[in-house]
This record gives C-alpha cells, structure tokens and sequence, in this order.
C-alpha cells in the first residue's frame, strides 16, 4: 500500500500505548514488533495455555491477533484525537496454527475519515524461522472520538 | 432450529470432552453451560484480564467465544468418529462488552455431511441479569475425521 | 427485533424510492414487498437468466438479495436527511437455490447513528409455496448525509 | 502464490465452460480475460442496467464479479472430475464503483483436497486506463464430483 500519510506524528506511540492498555493481549502474552503508517506487525509466542485439543494455537488466539493487527494498523492512520473500534472482521483459517509462534501483519487497504478497511494475515513460525500461511482477515475499524 | 437429531448418541460428552481439552479456553476461563443437538450455550465470567483499554471485554474474548460456540454446537450434530475445525467466522462487534460476564449462544443453522454453517449471538450480563445484545457472528465448520 | 422507531415517519416512500432508482435491480427483477422499520422483504422470480450452469439461482444474484435487504432494512431507520451505503456484508450459501422464487428478508440488529447492522436470510419458494433457507447473511451499512 | 500446480491439464477450458454456462453472467456483460492455475482475472463494462442509484455499479454486481472470481480461482487448481460451489464469501466495498469498467482478480491463498480459500479485489478502470481499488473479498470455496 503505496504512501500513507500519518494524520498523528506521534502514531507509533498512539498504537503502543493502547496496546499496551489492553490487558489480554498481556494475558495472551502478544508483543507488538512494527508499527509504520498504516502497517502493524505483532507476535505471539506459544505456551501451553494458548492452544486446543491438538496443541496448535487456539482459533480464537489466532482471531485476537487478526483483530488487533486490523485494529492498530488502522489507529496508525487516525488523527491524534481518535481511538479506534472494531466494526468487524472475518477470520479464515488456512492451515494449523502449529509452530513456536504467530505473526500476523495487518495493513491498511483504504482508509476513510471514519472506517479504515484493513487485510490481515497470519504465519506460523516454524523452528527453522520458515512461516506458514495459517490465517487471513478482512476487517472494518471505525475513528471515534477519544473519550 | 428444530428437530435437529445428534448422530452421536454420547454428543454431549464430545463437546464437553473438547471443551475440556482447549486449554486456551481455560486460560480465559469460559464455562460451558448448556449442550443440546446443533446447540451451546457458554459463559465467560469478567475479569481485568479479559478486558481491553476502557475496561470492556476485549474483542479477541469476544471473538474466542463466538469461534467456540459455533464449532461446539456444529461438533454436537456430527458422528462419534468425526471432530470439527474451524473454516471460518465472522465477528460484527454490536454494544460494548460491558457488565460481569459475556454468554454466547451457538446455533447451528445447517448441517451438511461435511460443512456446518453456525450464527452465533454474544450477550453482555448485566448485574441486573439484564441482557445486551454486544456481538453476532455467522462461520463454517469441518468435519474431519478423529486422529 | 423488537420497537425499532422510524427517525424518518416517510421512511417507506424512502426505501421505495431507492429501490427503484437502482436499475440493477430492475435488469434482476427484484420485487419489493414489506417496508417496515428496521425490516423488509424483497423476492426475485426466476427466470433463465437468473441462473447459474445447474439451472439454480446464482450466488451472485443471491448475494446482491443479501446486499440490498439489508442495505433497505438500515435505510428504514435512518433520518430522512440520510442514505444508506453498504460497508460490507458476508453471504453464506446455504442450499441450492432452486424454486419458483427466492425471498430475502432483512432486520437490523443494531442501529446506530452512524453504522447499522443487519441480518439476512434467503429462502427458496417452491411451486407447493414451501420455504427453505438457502442463504444466510450478516453486514455493515452506513449512513452518510444526502447529496 | 507461489508454484500452483494445476490437476487438471485441461483446467483453462473447465472454467471457461463453466463461465460460458452460467446465464447469470452474460447478463451482466461479464467477461473472462485471463485464466492461469490459481488466478483469473474477469471484467465487467459498464452499462446503465448495472448501477445503483448514483449512477455507480450496483454493489450486487461488484459482489457478483468477486463470487465467481474466487469460485473460478479454485475451480482451476480442481481435479477434472470435480466442480465448484461457493460455500461463503465477504465483500467489502472500499470505494464506489466508479468508471468505464470493473476488473476482478481472485487469487487461491490456500488450496485443500476438499475446501479453497481465496482472495478477491475488484478495481475500477477510469476512462485513462487507471485503476482504483474499489472492493475487495475473502471466500470459502469447496470441490464437489461433478454430476
């Protein structure tokens, strides 16, 4: 995605603020790697508490990371007295979350004044630091007002 | 939805052995309510873990449940032999998750021999026992065979 | 959905008039039959041209059902300064589209200021006048100031 | 996409038969341009019997162009005995469809024995040949025999 301008000099610390507000994303043990304008890279590394009944990831951990990729990815482009809302988003899992960790990378497709459509994907790492394709996203974020 | 027979007598101990087995449900702390054929019902007590930076249930909960919800009431229409994944769902975030526990409620609208299709509703409990209606997702469900 | 409010008391001269400047609903032949607030109906009789290789409906046809039932159940609640747009929408297909017609009905599950949410369902109507759901949607639709 | 392998030799003409069949299409106007293992790509003049009620293309007819874009994408990694249904898709629509034509372009991301997920945007193509993404979609799309 060619050029996108942040409305908020101060967009990276926007996003790492917040996330760091979000208490399970601390919980699920993410850590939030890129932040550039309109683009969020974020990792989660496995634990035992964070998987199904075959030890991959669980879906919804997976779903999380989509999210919040979508979510702050979006934020990164909102004016500094914005916070950002999902709307929704969609999560198609591709493969098993299997693997020492996921990272998901989120980015921007349009961003309007209010809603911010953002495409999210996410990898399984294996040992050998080769990713996976396990899951991919489409999410609507919207600008409220910061209250 | 009615009339929807179980094709595994024992359905309920499927789900709830399932249930039992997602550790990352745990984590979280969702309990598993109710069981009927192509039905679940599961509740997620409020803790600050679970929430995201105003103090609501954090998206990535919201999302684990309707996941969850759906894949457990398509897994209880499916035979002994078959266990369920998650293709994909879709999450629209209604209401803020606010109040001392979010219920979900799982559905499933069509079974076929290998593709389940689930709409699932998320209710933010009141103190009052007053319910608000905070997220709807609809998703696809696989029946593969037991390994 | 229970005492959706009308913000605009013209709201069924609205829709309808709406529906019937689309042109692409006319190339269909869809037809608008209720109007009520938060809700409407529309059928689409077959023809030939309607169809996909096994003589069913096609999914895009179903699909475009999906889009403005739920496009026209927002509008419905929306103040007579407003029009609808659709942000986004999923269609899950459910069953052939087979039948003399199809029915979709749309409701809005949430209605906010600025985004409403809506539900849709899509059934077959055989030559007996018998229903079967064949298509399931849940979407995202926004008002924004008439131009 | 890396390196699909098609399983059918024969696969452009086992879309290009399908898209022939499907009567739906032609009443659009749709056309198919390119067809590799994977990957299609098909657009879709303008005409006024397609738009909406600002003049735009009808986001019914968007939604169409990116079913059978994600539908034919998998259709040409199937084996020869095997046809498509689409199981689900979501459409989001970025911007209106504005121009002289729609162009769609569905990509497979992940191909499986039995289930193809795909990626689908749409672009509008203005009178001076530029492009402008104006939706894009993510969609669930399964091998059945053929009968």
């Amino acid at each position: 995605m060619a050029s996108l301008a942040p409305a908020n000099p101060d967009f990276e610390r926007s996003v790492r603020d917040t996330f760091q507000a979000q208490r399970f994303l601390g919980l699920l043990g993410a850590q939030l790697e890129t932040v550039e304008p309109g683009y969020v890279e974020i990792q989660l590394p496995k634990r035992p508490e964070l998987t199904q009944h075959h030890d991959f990831f669980h879906g919804g951990a997976t779903a999380t990371l989509i999210d919040v990729a979508g979510g702050f990815a979006a934020l990164s482009l909102m004016p500094a007295d914005r916070q950002v809302l999902t709307v929704e988003f969609k999560t198609n899992l591709l493969a098993p979350g299997a693997g020492d960790a996921l990272v998901v990378r989120g980015e921007a497709v349009r961003a309007g004044k209010t809603l911010t459509i953002c495409q999210m994907d996410v990898y399984a790492l294996g040992s050998d630091g080769a990713e996976t394709l396990c899951a991919s996203g489409l999410g609507t974020y919207m600008a409220v007002p910061r209250t």
